[in-house]
């Protein structure tokens, strides 16, 4: 199967997503890194770091982090080009795998890279077989059918600053941002989701994370999430303003969930799980 | 009439506010300058440079700036201390004046230096009269009941990290934030309201501004305003979560508005005034 055809089973899928707003802590508590390591089946991780143009370092980063955490097989899945992601050589990295951890970079390096390769399909059957697949910063980006691309941070977000382009197609229905205290991304997210609320917005904090299965997602790490929900939008512009436009958009619902929250894709409702301590 | 006793009657106030998100423009269109001197009635401006340590240049900006839109009577209002602020000769400066304008700097200062004395309460008694008060950045922070103070920009919001304190009570039932594209700034916004839904949250863009006249006000300017309306939320983590934790509320109602959009603050409602081009 395609990965193509994959991306229409999304509700089906049956593995974890574990989507991280960038900068997850490798010193403290490391509870985002902790509880990948806890879903690891079996020791067993491949670091994608095909969204950075300089992936050095990166290897012996997460290698170190995890290794204390029992995981202690962490292999790299770098590629310089196409050509080298249709490499068969490149595609055994991933056999027998069942994680694979999106680093961060460009999330337009991902999905022009890899997007349509083997190496896509066979992260779509991981995923689909009940594997995990995380990404932080750029690789959170990519896990959407339609992912933001890195754009202005101006001093107002402007109609036509959004751009954005096919993702990875692992969670349908989302539009997701990461290092989301940044500069303007509270208009850049809103002024996404405004072009079709069918999407629901996912700003997701800096060391924060979203781990999904199925239609629920349970908010883990130190920050926020934010959740735009235009659904019920009764006015915008956004479709006959010019591009240089400030938004105009009334009525969005607004969620900020944290650690101890979870939320339903589906209905989308946010629910609070009372702190166990409290019991 | 004390400025306390003047902040009770906010609903009968006659005058116009004009809140500015800072760096107003003032080389090129100037929009919101521009409205600020058709609002003024006898072309005579006083500048309160008091919420800046160093009001260095601002004079001759504003005069410079408004001169050339008809505006030629420009003077300046700063004290030093509070025994400068109760000077009756500080006061003069206020006679016969219709129209004041607080530039940037720090709202604490604007609140510690001017708050209950004799040239606060002549602020309100001109706003009372009918005149207009403006005010940029900080000068746009110090207008409501309870105001923003400067605080944190960190990586992610957390419950402790708003700092809050009276202001100059022009506007009730608000709470103002500007530069509103800048770092983290949704996130205090929202930290704010939820600690009493009763206000409504206003971010304001740069170069962007409200025009308040009784319950009502127009946006103007090249940016945005963000209406953060917790009234219907219906989970907030605000009291009992620790002030390091992360902020969890539920259901807030989100309007983003641009020159062009009306608001009812009474109701909560924006309403879109159509372009004439269209008509």
């Amino acid at each position: 199967m395609t990965g193509k055809a994959k991306a229409r089973k999304g509700a089906e899928a049956q593995g974890t997503l574990i989507i991280i707003g960038g900068h997850e802590d490798h010193s403290g508590d490391r509870v985002i890194l902790k509880e990948v390591a806890r879903l690891i089946p079996d020791g067993r991780l491949v670091l994608a770091t095909v969204a950075s143009h300089e992936p050095e370092g990166y290897l012996e980063k997460y290698q170190a982090s995890f290794g204390e955490l029992g995981v202690n097989d962490v292999t790299e899945l770098y590629v310089e080009d196409r050509t080298e992601a249709a490499d068969p050589e490149k595609l055994k990295a991933l056999e027998n795998v069942q994680a694979v951890f999106f680093s961060g970079g460009d999330q337009l390096r991902i999905t022009s890279q890899i997007g349509d390769t083997p190496i896509c399909d066979r992260v779509h059957e991981i995923f689909a077989a009940g594997g995990v697949i995380a990404g932080t910063s750029a690789g959170a980006s990519a896990m959407s059918d339609t992912m933001l691309v890195r754009g202005q941070n101006a001093s107002s977000f402007r109609v036509g600053d959004v751009r954005m382009a096919p993702g990875l197609a692992l969670l349908p229905n989302v539009i997701i941002d990461q290092h989301f205290a940044e500069r303007g991304r509270i208009g850049r997210l809103i002024g996404a989701v405004s072009h079709n609320p069918r999407v629901l917005g996912v700003g997701i904090d800096e060391d924060t994370a979203i781990v999904v299965r199925g239609d629920r997602f349970r908010v883990i790490g130190s920050g926020a999430v934010y959740l735009v929900d235009a659904t019920g939008a009764t006015h915008s512009n956004v479709a006959e303003a010019d591009t240089d436009a400030a938004l105009s958009i009334y009525d969005l619902r607004l969620h900020v969930l944290s650690a101890g929250d979870s939320f339903d894709l589906r209905s989308r409702r946010p629910e609070h799980l009372p702190d166990p301590k409290d019991g």
